[in-house]
């Protein structure tokens, strides 16, 4: 799935090998940013039909983070030798009629902090992007400047 | 160490149990906020004297977030019956000094993307908080409204 051309050790993905990342990972992290301010909290995620859900409770800082036009869900994969990220850029919303209630039950979908009014958020991606990570021998070999990422 | 009262399945850490949990991390994210846009990357770091250090190439988009007053740095570790999640709120420069270089270059520090000119950057914490949640047959119970996290 992940060949680096030219032993380049960053691979940028495709938007299909994103959401086939991010559809077979169950934990991600929601960014948002409140009066100025960056927040991360980790959540269970699920993926349908290329939108992402998770569960809060209302009240929550969890929640007044993930109601935003503007988050960021990520999730990445660690091992010794590579790694994965994977970023969704959208808008999220409390999912509200019955029937997309009742959708949203069927994913399986845990929160961290369980709580008696727990509700569903969809992100709806404006963007994916996803980078595979490949380390190595030409882990300190010289590359181009001004390369993505870190 | 991970203790919970009254089986609550969220336990708020001390900057003690958060700080000794991201010294044995190799792995992070940085998160930042350019132009009121979150953006998030996935870091190696280091702990020193309760500084945050990664490392990063000019000219790259995560050297453009990190230098920045507000950032964040989250680490978490999930298994399937526990996890936690530690932050660290801080400002984020470049070191410059040779001295303080040459230290940096003690920390064992990897970026994920390799480049010719890579620059340490240390995060000053404001603020560290973590949490530790028990996955358990309480996880459905039910909780008093309001509660942090999610």
């Amino acid at each position: 799935m992940f060949d680096h051309p030219n032993n380049d050790p960053v691979l940028k993905l495709t938007e299909d090998q994103s959401w086939t990342l991010l559809e077979r990972t169950q934990h991600g992290r929601l960014v948002g940013v409140v009066g100025g301010r960056p927040d991360i909290f980790p959540v269970n995620i699920a993926v349908r039909d290329r939108h992402v859900f998770f569960r809060t409770a209302p009240g929550t800082k969890l929640a007044e983070v993930a109601i935003n036009d503007h988050v960021l869900i990520e999730a990445d994969g660690i091992l010794s030798d590579q790694a994965w990220s994977v970023v969704v850029r959208g808008s999220a919303r409390l999912l509200q009629t019955s029937r997309e209630i009742a959708v949203a039950e069927t994913l399986d979908l845990r929160p961290w902090v369980p709580g008696p009014k727990e509700q569903f958020v969809e992100v709806t991606p404006a963007e994916i992007t996803g980078r595979h990570f490949q380390f190595g021998p030409y882990r300190d070999a010289e590359l181009g400047e001004g390369s993505e990422g870190g």
